[in-house]
């Protein structure tokens, strides 16, 4: 597998832009498109929050045909509990698009992020749209950056792998937590696949990073995974695909983790050895979820107390006299008691800014991972201030 | 109904004591006893949390006849995660309590609370039982203190109908869940009932209250709420009972969501006219529960889309376009888009220590009250640095 330094307009035919149309203050990025030259094969995820956003419920209706051209995106306003007027104005997003790329509107997706319960300001949005066709570029840098709401840094990535590339773009550090939904993730690919193909590779690929990222437990009303793959590189070998797809939904979902509002770290709980694989996934959950064990990662105290209570609350099969607990190499729990560990030497592991801790369940043998951070005073100052 | 100035020790034949026995520093107290000078009928609601506190056993195992005359318990240490060592000291203190009173050791209920994965220091505490038949006391002040860990302030009530009195203390401002567990609540009464119709009442009366409260959604390991019946002031009025230890349990719950850790204020949310009781109680616990509605509140940011999002995740049914808002008196969304409100007198009542957040479904008759705070960051502060 090839790095590349790029995303989403990586694979041959894509092409990306990033613009500020005024939605957010002070000129910041607010509005990107990705555009493929030919029509293409297309899959989706979306949010589980039973109050979807506008946009989704048009993207979903211009998905019947599981075909789409391009992906109209706007941060700062999400577009969410705006009745028929935010249903209007989606449409109108995805016509205006379409008319300045020559496509069809049906083959416009469209997402919104940011402030629920606001409109659109539709007269900026469409005056931004025009000309849109001229300022694709096959550098998505700008889009990865105009798709960001409380996010620090961009998330983006681009692989090789034999014939085809994956690319793709994401966003979210907040209202992110299991159940898909929880962030926006646009994906490209010139490998050619049938849509349902594709979508069972995303649904795999999603149950694996986003699904098991957490933020903070909000499932947010917009969110979204589109994966488009138009086919120019020709067929892909189904294994490695599977297997990049994968790579690349991890490492968004670990880059979303990691700047989760207020993060000073990643926090990685692999559950292993467990009797099934859905009681390793609620382990790892329920501990990534735990505001007491977030706290705690945060002042860097080996409180592996919090850590044993989430356990008991994850409804899942264990048996508690044969929990081990690991952070990093060292065991901090043998056997559901303390295992006298080196307090000075887990303290120096848990101040770095990655820290993964180990439950082994000694119970079976199916495993788990869930990417989390820390909980800091910063969460509360962005969410206390911050209109979402 | 009259409201006295005690708690546990207000009904007749009941006594208490609170005293420093070294568990915790600095001379605090962390040492409660309960006493009846006569057995009573007991019964009792345990936490959920499969992981269970060594006390926990002892304290199910002693109630097996329904019957109790003391309660010990203990602050600064919750002896769970601490194997047959633990369920031993648990015994231990039960059985030198029962012979300092002279009844016998499976009369003796014992509780602990404070952090996980530590051993009792058990000379200290058993040095601290000698002598505790002559420090119980018809005032039970400093019981309701020395079973507080980082709560500010007391919880206690005592209150008198007809011929009977209920009296309470309870502790807890962290690991706050519905799911009953939450929080350590004893109970007094002499009125004359039944263990089986304590049960029931008990019961439901946690349901409206403890279950309905939450500080963080983590459910510990030690929690219980224990309620002794005494006998000694005859027959009670079945209604005015249930009604009486109704109020008593939500003045508790209320006391425990104010205090919650870090908070500044008391927040209540009523989910009404919902299709069921059910749904109702599942949408308000989703609201109380939401860090993004709880950082909100703590900003004074009548952010209602993080409100309507906590709906939508609540998986209750309710139809999106017909639910209204308040925050107080005032409405804030209608029909589920904006209501136009007035952002200056919004913000005035956001501002007061006590919030109602009424939320009118519009779709039944049913209704469900949950209690908890804001979120600070003083919560992170304590949780961060506390080793719980």
């Amino acid at each position: 597998m090839e790095f590349l330094k790029n995303n989403v307009s990586a694979p041959k035919g894509f092409k990306a832009l990033g613009k500020a149309v005024g939605i957010k203050n002070s000129n910041n990025l607010d509005f990107a498109v990705i555009f493929s030259e030919t029509k293409a094969e297309t899959a989706a995820v979306y949010t589980k929050n039973k109050v979807k956003g506008a946009p989704l419920i048009v993207t979903k209706e211009h998905l019947k045909d599981n075909q789409a051209q391009a992906i109209a995106i706007n941060s700062g306003i999400s577009n969410v509990a705006t009745g028929k007027k935010g249903i209007e104005d989606a449409k109108k997003i995805a016509k205006e698009t379409a008319s300045e790329l020559s496509i069809k509107t049906e083959d416009v997706l469209v997402a919104s992020t940011g402030l629920i319960g606001a409109y659109l300001p539709m007269e900026r949005i469409l005056k931004g749209i025009k000309g849109i066709n001229n300022e694709l570029t096959s550098n998505g840098s700008n889009a990865a950056k105009a798709i960001l709401t409380t996010d620090l840094v961009k998330k983006e990535i681009a692989v090789k792998v034999d014939n085809f590339t994956i690319g793709a773009i994401a966003k979210g550090s907040g209202m992110i937590h299991p159940n898909m939904a929880t962030m926006l993730c646009f994906i490209t690919t010139d490998a050619k696949l049938s849509s349902k193909k594709l979508q069972s590779f995303l649904k795999n690929s999603v149950n694996k990073s986003f699904n098991m990222a957490s933020v903070d437990m909000d499932t947010s009303t917009s969110d979204m995974a589109i994966a488009m793959a138009n086919g120019l590189a020709g067929s892909a070998d189904e294994k490695k695909f599977q297997e990049a797809l994968d790579y690349v939904c991890v490492d968004l979902a670990k880059k979303i983790a990691k700047d989760g509002e207020g993060a000073t770290k990643l926090i990685e709980v692999e559950a292993k050895n467990s009797k099934t694989e859905e009681d390793a996934k609620k382990i790892a959950k329920s501990i990534i979820n735990s505001n007491l064990v977030k706290c705690a990662m945060f002042g860097n105290n080996p409180n592996w107390g919090r850590i044993i209570c989430a356990i008991g609350n994850s409804e899942a099969d264990f048996k508690e006299n044969s929990i081990d607990i690991y952070f990093g190499e060292e065991k901090i729990v043998e056997n559901g008691v303390t295992a006298g560990f080196d307090y000075k030497k887990v303290k120096e592991i848990m101040k770095k800014d990655e820290l993964k801790i180990i439950i082994d369940l000694k119970n079976g043998k199916e495993s788990a991972t869930a990417f989390g951070c820390d909980m800091t005073r910063d969460y509360i100052k962005i969410n206390a201030l911050y209109t979402t």
